[in-house]
C-alpha cells in the first residue's frame, strides 16, 4: 500500500471541523430569496459527491501556514463556487450529458439555466472575497478567473485545429485547471501572512499540480497506459478535444496516420472503429507512456516546491496527494 | 423642443475627456493575449454604437459629487464590461439573433464563443474594481453582480407563468436592468467621499431611473401608447415574455381573454394574427397608458432622489435623462 492510499480521506479527517464550516458556508450562501431555481440547480452539482479538492486545497495551504483565523473558510467556499460556475459553463460550452455519473443541470433543466445560476456562483464567490477585506486575496482571485475564461476561449479556437501545439495546450491547461489550483493555494498562505517566497512557492505548487491532473485526465480518457477502454473513455476522442495524446500522436504521424487525425478530429467526422484506431496509433508511438512522462514532471515540481516549508503532517499530505494525483495511471 | 432633446450628446459633451479615457481602458482590457477570439467578439459589441448610458452614469455622479481623481475612469469601464458580459450571456439565454440592429455575437460565432466571452468580461471588470482599492465599491458591484443574475434566474422561473404578478415583474426589473444602473451612480458617490444620505439617493435615484427606463423598453416592444407596431416591435411577444402590458392586460382578462393569453404566452403557440389580437386587448383595458404611468411614476421618483444635490449642470442633465428615458413613449 502506497502512502498516497486514502490520502484524500486524511486530508478530509484532518480537515473535517473547517470542511464541515465550508459546506455550511456553501449551502447558506447558494440559496437565494428570489430565484428558488439557483439552490435547486447548484445542489445538483455541488452535493454529487465531488472531493471538494480546491477547497481542501486553501484549507491545507492555511493551515500548513500556520492560519489561525476564520477567512480560510469562506475563501474555500468562493473556490468552490468558482469551480462550480465553470463547470455549469463548461457542460453548456462541450455540450455535455453527465458529468460525475448523473445527468448535467443544462439536461435536467436547460442551457439557460446553467448560464444564468452559473453567473450567480460566479457573483456569490465575488461576495464571499470582499467579505474577507483582503485585497490582495481578490487581486489573486480576480486574476485566476480571467485566466480560466481566457483558457476556455483558448481551447475553443484550438478545436479541430490539428496544428495545435503542446505548448498551447499547455496555456490551455493552465487556464482551465492549473489556475484556480494556484490560487486556491495561494490565498491559503496571503491569509496566513506567509513570506513572499513561500507564497510564491504555494502558487507553484498548485500550479504544478494542476496540469499534473489535467494531463492525467486526459490520458485517463483513452485509458490510460494499460490501454484498457472502459465506459469511462473516449469521450475527449468523441468531442474532437485536442488533448495531449492526440498532440503527440500527430506530432509523429506520417502522412497516411495525419489524414487519419484531420478526418477524426480536424473534420469531426468519426466512425465505429475510430476510437480503436487512435489507441492503436498511440500505441505505435509510444505516446501514452510520454503523456505519462509529461505528468510525472509536473508532479516533480509539485513536489519541489514544497521543499521551503518545515516537515508537517499537511505538507507531507499535501505531498502525497501528488503522488496520488499521477498515482491514478500508473 | 423639450430639455430632455440632445441630452445624451450634452452628457457625452461635457464628460467627453472622461469617455476618451473610458473607451481607451476599454479597448486595452478587452486584449487578450492568449486568446483572439475574445477582443473580436468583445468588439462587435461594444463597438456596436451602444450609448454608454451606464458608464455614462458613473462619471456623471462622480463628478456631480466633486471627485477630482482618475479611479471613475476604471468604475465606469467596470460597469460597461458587465453591462456587456450580461448582453452575451441574455442573447443565448434569449436566443436572439440581433441586437442593435446587428446580428448577435451568439448567432456570428457561436453560443459557446458568447458564454466565454460573457465569463472573460466578468472577470476583467471584477480586475478592474480590484485597481481601485476600495473594498466599499467592491461590495456594492458584487452585490450588484449577484443580483443581476438572480434576476434573470427569476425571468427564466416565471417565463410563460401567466399567473406572474406585478410585484414578481418589478423584482425581475429590479434586478436585471436597475441594479447596475443603481449600483453605477452608487459607486460615483462613493469614491467621490459624498455623505451617506446623498450615496443612498444616488441609488435611489439609478434604481428608479432604470425602472422607468425598462417599463418604457417593454412598453415601446408593444408600440407604445400610439399603438403603432413597427419593424422594431413583437419580440417580447414573439419571445413570450411576460412583460408589464401583458400581465396588466391578464389581470384584466375576461375568460376569454384569459384563454388567449394562455395560449399566446403559456404555451407559446402564436399564430398570424395574434401580435394585433394583443395589442387590441391592450387597448380595450387601457393597459398601455396604465403601463406608461408607472413608469412616469418611478421617473417622479428619480427626479426626487436628485432634489439633496445642490444644483449644477450635471444635475441638470441627470434630470434631463430621466425625462428623456420616459419622453420616448410620450
Amino acid at each position: 500500500m502506497s502512502s498516497s492510499d486514502g490520502v484524500f480521506e486524511r486530508l478530509q479527517q484532518l480537515l473535517s471541523d473547517d470542511m464541515t464550516a465550508v459546506n455550511g458556508v456553501i449551502r447558506t450562501r447558494m440559496a437565494s430569496e428570489n430565484a428558488p431555481r439557483i439552490p435547486e440547480v447548484t445542489a445538483h452539482l455541488v452535493e454529487a459527491g465531488g472531493k471538494r479538492l480546491r477547497p481542501l486545497l486553501t484549507l491545507a495551504s492555511a493551515r500548513m501556514c500556520g492560519y489561525e483565523g476564520a477567512d480560510h473558510i469562506k475563501l474555500a467556499a468562493t473556490v468552490e463556487f468558482i469551480h462550480t460556475a465553470t463547470l455549469l459553463h463548461d457542460d453548456v460550452v462541450d455540450e455535455s450529458a453527465q458529468r460525475r455519473g448523473r445527468p448535467t443541470a443544462n439536461l435536467l433543466w436547460d442551457n439557460k439555466s446553467s448560464v444564468l445560476v452559473g453567473d450567480y456562483l460566479f457573483a456569490r464567490s465575488f461576495q464571499l472575497m470582499v467579505e474577507t477585506n483582503n485585497l490582495r486575496v481578490l487581486d489573486i482571485l480576480a486574476n485566476a478567473s480571467a485566466v480560466i475564461a481566457e483558457g476556455e476561449v483558448l481551447q475553443l479556437s484550438a478545436a479541430a485545429n490539428i496544428t495545435t501545439t503542446e505548448d498551447t495546450y499547455i496555456r490551455v491547461v493552465r487556464g482551465k485547471t492549473a489556475a484556480l489550483f494556484a490560487a486556491a493555494c495561494e490565498v491559503g498562505g496571503v491569509i496566513a501572512g506567509e513570506a513572499e517566497d513561500k507564497i510564491a512557492a504555494l502558487n507553484s505548487y498548485g500550479d504544478a499540480l494542476g496540469i499534473a491532473f489535467q494531463i492525467v485526465d486526459d490520458l485517463l480518457d483513452y485509458g490510460g497506459v494499460s490501454a484498457t477502454l472502459g465506459k469511462n473513455t473516449g469521450d475527449d476522442f468523441r468531442e474532437g478535444k485536442l488533448t495531449l495524446p492526440v498532440i503527440l500522436s500527430i506530432g509523429k504521424a506520417d502522412r497516411k496516420e495525419r489524414a487519419f487525425w484531420e478526418r477524426v478530429i480536424g473534420k469531426g467526422q468519426q466512425e465505429d472503429g475510430d476510437l480503436e484506431q487512435a489507441r492503436v496509433l498511440m500505441a505505435r508511438h509510444d505516446v501514452l507512456n510520454e503523456t505519462r512522462d509529461r505528468a510525472l514532471g509536473y508532479a516533480q515540481q509539485a513536489q519541489a516546491a514544497l521543499r521551503p516549508f518545515p516537515d508537517s503532517e499537511l505538507k507531507s499530505i499535501l505531498s502525497d496527494l501528488v503522488d496520488f494525483v499521477v498515482s491514478r495511471v500508473q
